[in-house]
């Protein structure tokens, strides 16, 4: 029995499964800030190019991937799927377990399998230049490698702790030709407001959207770039899925659970989406979100309007959401720690359709490290909330003396995220309390807006 | 024209390629350092395991891959091979770039290669625990991977400057369950003279290994284990070329020229040696070891009788050596700082068979950037040296005006090494003069051995 499935080139997928038209119900508006009226597709072409406007609202359930975008999906892709022998056997369960493992990108992360896209049409458009955000700089890393390899400028701003605490990714950055910028910064109207009033700020994701959000905004050559949450990424993100269901099927079985790590929805829509339309055409399925006990959204937020960010510039969607100025405690898998959530899972969720769990990090980590031990691969942070409970669904399979296909999303590698394992090993993790309270400040600021 | 060529785990080698029947006349002894006679298997009795003795001196060309070993193997084998396009046309070259990539293993190098069926022959000969050495911790990390994976205890002493300034390794060492010790340290009687000397000894390679031989042969339960120079390691990582040669046939091509960068020589000989093999059968091919200017072990050293530690507690080998206390300056390059190198690859170099050059580290990183920024991958500092020499390969073939097939090793990805490409941008590379008179000193300490 194998231990990795691999599909050749020719096998990459030609179109990206679009779930719009397969949601339970209609889409809710997205509002605009300024007036709290429904989004029109103008009000995007300041920040986005039209070829993703489009993609955003498309009622297509197939949408063409651009050869230009397969020829660079080609450095890596299709992923591997694995199936985890030795981690079944450490676990001594009947269950079998798969993993799509997306840390084989240039970046390590699933993050180029929109940030190519992203790149190209912004390209065709006649884009010059991108701006963007990036907290530890999953995002901004695969963004600037989409910049170079479609010879796009490109300017991040880096959450300015990440700058200063994670120089790692900071420097992939600078060799794929991207310009980063320590957020807050005094390139922009909102950087400068921030250090005006807090000049030793650390910064945060939402200081760092608003500077990019801006930056793009103002200027006629320039477009914005968004890593998670949108439509238009989570789409692209279904290659994973897409890919592992053809694996899957070369390996004669079809998952009784699918799982993913959740933050903004990028990498779990990735994986769960296309499965999602087999559970609508009556697949006995369930499809599971992991998200941080820290920052747990989809478990405790509300299903409401909220803004993107915390300074109110992003659009307002209808998702669930801790509040825009909800802070979560700094947990290492940094690119989970966001309030809210992408608005299509959202109403995944809320239907039903889709399951949530949070978990808090010691177990995440304690997963991680069983799974590096039996595997091989180190996990990052993030993707370690997907192999708890992938575990988890494994152990409970043992319990009850029944088979069970599980899969998960290994949505990167960890060898730039050690001193989070260090911090693990050296019992300095803590594992935060339910923030009610934060929770409960921070929602009652949610706009007033109903449609 | 596909960008990959994957193999099937069924097409894994079954068996490894030992050079030595091809070998160009007879091997020199190797010389024990005490008695200065010609060590028989049974002195290396403490500190290896017998089949990996019988590996070292093996007359036979082919050597079964035990299933043990191939199954772990699958984790990450076999690798791909690339056709860098897009580095050809940033280079607007005629020639045709191929790359053997390894860094997709579970510690991002060609190392586990070796420490994979090192920790195997280990554990079927009773062995209960491994002492070695590391670096900056590839190999270290490698054989913490392997220890792991068989249930062997693992102790890694970690050259001291490298366990204070680059935990990365260290962690991931830890994370696969080895005690990782800063050297020198007062574990040993060779760390404790050290130390009672030189109390802030940021400790050397030299000094590690010494630790490691001491701790593995003053205990019944412990083998020692070396990452490169030997035997039985070169044998090993033939599974590299081995691949790459299949797949090759299958893209249709055969290389002209084939490149590896070159420390104690494990890496080159992976991807060297079955080429090794087609020359001595008439191929037309070319086979190039690239190292740095500042340790140039195969370029300016001399092909001689040499310990294989500073300590002159290892065995004296026949091979290429800038002096056994020749230090090396501190590049980023750090898996090339070795005095000596492969008695098998010097051999070859001293025989005509394999071609040496000595590039200095910026003209690498330079290298590695231009490569990172059209083929994604970023690249170990080591593996730039290989990079370096294909692409001198590729630009001399566009002059020329000829078609030409490169292949290249990348041995390695670089997502632990982003200090080194951040020295690079901010011009704090140094290239160094070749080092002629520390070298000369160094040469007058050779043992005085001739068989």
């Amino acid at each position: 029995m194998d231990t990795k499935i691999l599909l050749p080139e020719d096998r990459i997928p030609k179109q990206w499964y679009n779930i719009i038209p397969d949601m339970p119900g209609p889409l809710a508006p997205v509002i605009h800030p300024g007036t709290l009226q429904p989004v029109t597709p103008d009000d995007l072409l300041p920040l986005f190019p039209i070829g993703l406007i489009e993609q955003e609202v498309s009622p297509n359930r197939w949408i063409d991937i651009p050869d230009e975008v397969r020829d660079i999906y080609r450095l890596w892709r299709p992923s591997p799927l694995f199936r985890a022998h030795r981690l079944e056997k450490a676990l001594g369960t009947p269950a079998k377990i798969y993993y799509k493992y997306e840390g084989g990108s240039p970046a390590g992360s699933h993050k180029p399998n929109t940030a190519i896209p992203q790149a190209y049409y912004n390209k065709i458009a006649g884009t010059k230049r991108i701006a963007s955000e990036t907290g530890a700089g999953q995002w901004g890393s695969s963004i600037a490698l989409a910049c170079q390899m479609f010879g796009l400028e490109c300017t991040v701003y880096m959450v300015k702790v990440s700058f200063n605490q994670k120089p790692y990714r900071k420097s992939m950055m600078q060799l794929w030709g991207a310009e980063v910028i320590a957020s807050p910064s005094d390139r922009t109207n909102a950087g400068r407001a921030i250090l005006a009033e807090h000049p030793d700020s650390n910064g945060s994701l939402g200081i760092a959207i608003s500077e990019a959000v801006e930056d793009a905004a103002t200027r006629e050559d320039t477009r914005y770039a968004l890593g998670s949450v949108l439509n238009h990424v989570c789409l692209h993100q279904t290659i994973i899925g897409l890919e592992a269901k053809e694996q899957l099927a070369i390996a004669g079985d079809y998952p009784d659970v699918v799982i993913g790590c959740h933050g903004g929805g990028s990498n779990f829509a990735g994986i769960g989406f296309p499965f999602v339309a087999d559970k609508a055409n009556g697949k006995n399925i369930r499809i599971v979100a992991m998200e941080p006990t820290s920052c747990p959204t989809l478990t405790k937020g509300v299903y409401e309007f909220d803004y993107g960010d915390t300074a109110k510039m992003a659009p307002i969607s209808k998702m669930y959401t801790l509040g825009h100025d909800f802070m979560p405690p700094g947990i290492h898998a940094g690119g989970l720690r966001y309030h809210g959530a992408s608005p299509l899972v959202s109403q995944l969720v809320h239907a039903g359709v889709v399951e949530a769990l949070a978990v808090p990090q010691n177990a995440c980590f304690e997963a991680a490290v069983l799974f590096s031990k039996s595997e091989g691969i180190i996990p990052a942070p993030e993707s370690s909330h997907a192999i708890r409970g992938a575990i988890d669904e494994a152990l409970k399979a043992k319990e009850e003396g029944k088979e069970r296909v599980i899969l998960f999303n290994l949505s990167g590698h960890g060898h730039v995220d050690m001193t989070a394992y260090d911090a693990y090993f050296s019992g300095k993790l803590e594992d935060y309390e339910y923030p009610e309270e934060a929770i409960k400040e921070s929602l009652t600021h949610l706009p007033k807006v109903s449609f």
